[in-house]
């Protein structure tokens, strides 16, 4: 089944806020093994709206509206659906009860406008919304599924995870679910990895192979739709086979979770704690460790040591290595060696990592921006340095440096 | 002028990405005087997009697309367009020789599809990218205006704060611009920024007064078309003078930056150096001052004390303050005067800024959720300190708090 999600309100066109709703939806639809083809945003304009119903309804089997169900003169989504069908527009009971009783109950008058959140096109089926006072609506006509959402996400959400999903599998009937597999990289480029699997991606039928792009890190989703899971896995697992013989030593997840996630399992898992000496990076690292819920277990501490001063008295790291004729200076392999050693040391933790290097806009050092050093220091195990060489703005530098340098303890973590 | 917003690309069918690229390039091209009717996300898929290009064709006099400019037989926009418009593609030279330079100098063998981000629309002019390697395309046929982005925020965002905007401009013409001020505030809710400004808000007509908030700040546009800036001018003071007069003693900056980045300047402009200290923040601190470019010269570092222990070595605070029968603990106001004034001292800085507390998902040392201290210690002054009850996610607790801080810190270099 294909269909066309269609967001209502002049808000999103102002960008005063994002759709996020299109995202959890799509992601939902997939679930139920419906293709997601068009998105559209349109303003609370009657006219604009039934254009978009009359566009989506030529290339969409189910039509999935989000907002302009709620009480104001700027809601429309029912009355532009309705007129389009020739059809009236009703109270619903039920649904009326709920809304007088919220207001008599918290002893607010009821405005009039209210009423219209009761309102459903005459024919269609009610979606309890349990967060909110607008009833949802689903219609199916001439062979078209309509299904009307309220926008605010906690009163769309609830509807969808229950009564929504429920109508939608009774109007799918018999289709073919889809099942899908996702593959995490890191370690490799986009290009790279797409090279080594082009012929993969490109004779692709089904399963279908589809890569997308993060800052550092790359998801490929293996997905196919079968009559039953024991069919799916034997589709799906030859196909992730087939990708994984190419590329497995950059695969480090088979689900959604980013790099520093699955470190923090796996420090967590093998009970090894981590701390962090940034230079260059400025606390990116430490920040994306500590976003994780729970990370204290897994990570001490750290330092950011953003001037030679602050790498001697925190680090301990004495000035002749940092500064003066002949040294290594501050952006170098033997200063990144020292930074992880150190604060492995201080953070009692088993590992630690460094980076070190030039973030741009300017040079640093006469060294050229993009250079960074960084290291892995393990506890009764030599210290890993290397030299990555990173492209972009100096937020994209960061990013790439901090992920490359997690691909590396990631590395160290699976050996175990 | 009326514009269409196309972002391509499966991912954001998928929903495994959010379409922030819409919200942005919406409020931008509103400050350019732009009305955007409808936002389309269409996939990686020829005839999808050829038909999303035909119905905006009819509805808008300026498409601007988001994606499909990478190197993959997935980024097809370039391609599409070209042949709806019976146009061919060319290299563009100077994108081809950024190309190829990036690869040499890293010493990697280019991928032939690389050449395809160097491909332009023959007739459009080159929109620079100098985040990327894909050139976007600006063209304009029968009226119609086409500007071509790539997908990447990192990307596209720099494109449309400079060469996009200057195209946008150009073909704009003679349409009566649009003026308008940016006011930025920090340390007051939106709500109650909106309660103080209500009646100005609602009795709007000429100049629009436009909020948008985001984690810990607020922006507030307020924009008029008018024949010349002169003109513009005095119904933008008159407006702007009338908010002042409300909120004023919020307001950190007249100018699109963030409050760390207004700090920083006012740091530089002080010759003035900041270190900080974080727990509950871990690292995010740092890093939002660190993204900013030069800022090595006003920030000495800092340390992220996850445990006691590291608060213990990294900032000599006595264990006996921070565990035991009696002892403060690790989250409390003298904890997080400690730690702004011991790494004020480490760093030899003017200014030391700590956090201390509790951002979930779990409680800690018996501390709510969102409690959180913090701290501003500054050479020769008192040591002032706050406490902050903070909700929301674990993230968002965090980016709040830190903004609280840099507040504070905002507030004390103002007054110098």
């Amino acid at each position: 089944m294909k269909a066309e999600i269609i967001a209502v309100g002049t808000e999103l066109l102002l960008g005063q806020i994002v759709n996020t709703n299109a995202q959890y939806l799509s992601r939902k639809l997939a679930t139920l093994g419906i293709d997601v083809y068009f998105q559209t945003v349109v303003g609370d304009n009657p006219s604009r709206i039934k254009q978009a119903i009359e566009i989506a309804r030529e290339r969409a089997d189910l039509l999935v509206f989000t907002g302009g169900l709620g009480p104001t003169q700027d809601d429309l989504t029912k009355d532009v659906l309705a007129a389009y069908l020739n059809r009236g527009l009703s109270i619903h009971q039920p649904s009326m009860d709920t809304i007088e009783q919220m207001f008599s109950s918290r002893g607010i008058h009821m405005v009039e406008s209210n009423r219209r959140q009761a309102l459903m096109i005459d024919g269609s089926s009610p979606i309890e919304n349990e967060a909110g006072l607008a009833v949802g609506n689903g219609l199916t006509e001439d062979g078209t599924h309509y299904l009307l959402l309220p926008g605010p996400p906690r009163e769309m959400k609830p509807m969808m995870e229950g009564p929504a999903s429920d109508w939608l599998r009774s109007v799918l009937g018999s289709e073919e679910p889809l099942y899908s597999r996702l593959l995490m990289f890191a370690g490799i480029g986009e290009s790279s990895l797409e090279a080594k699997l082009i012929d993969l991606i490109e004779a692709q039928s089904d399963p279908t192979i589809a890569p997308y792009a993060k800052e550092g890190e790359i998801a490929i989703r293996v997905s196919t739709k079968a009559p039953n899971e024991t069919e799916a896995t034997v589709k799906l697992d030859r196909t992730v086979e087939a990708i994984k013989q190419r590329v497995g030593e950059f695969l480090f997840a088979q689900e959604e979770i980013t790099l520093e996630e699955r470190v923090v399992q796996l420090l967590r898992s093998s009970r090894r704690k981590l701390s962090t000496a940034e230079s260059i990076s400025g606390g990116l690292l430490a920040e994306l460790i500590t976003g994780i819920p729970g990370s204290s277990g897994e990570y001490s501490g750290g330092v950011v040591t953003y001037t030679n001063e602050m790498k001697h008295k925190l680090l301990g790291i004495p000035m002749a290595q940092l500064q003066g004729e002949g040294a290594p200076g501050a952006i170098s392999e033997s200063t990144a060696v020292m930074m992880a050693e150190r604060v492995r040391q201080i953070g009692d933790s088993d590992f630690g990592v460094s980076l070190t290097g030039v973030a741009g806009p300017a040079q640093a050092e006469g060294q050229p921006v993009g250079l960074v050093y960084y290291a892995v220091a393990q506890r009764g195990k030599p210290t890993a340095v290397f030299t990555g060489h990173f492209s972009g703005t100096r937020a994209i530098i960061r990013i790439r440096a901090v992920k490359a340098a997690l691909y590396q303890l990631w590395l160290k973590l699976k050996e175990e």
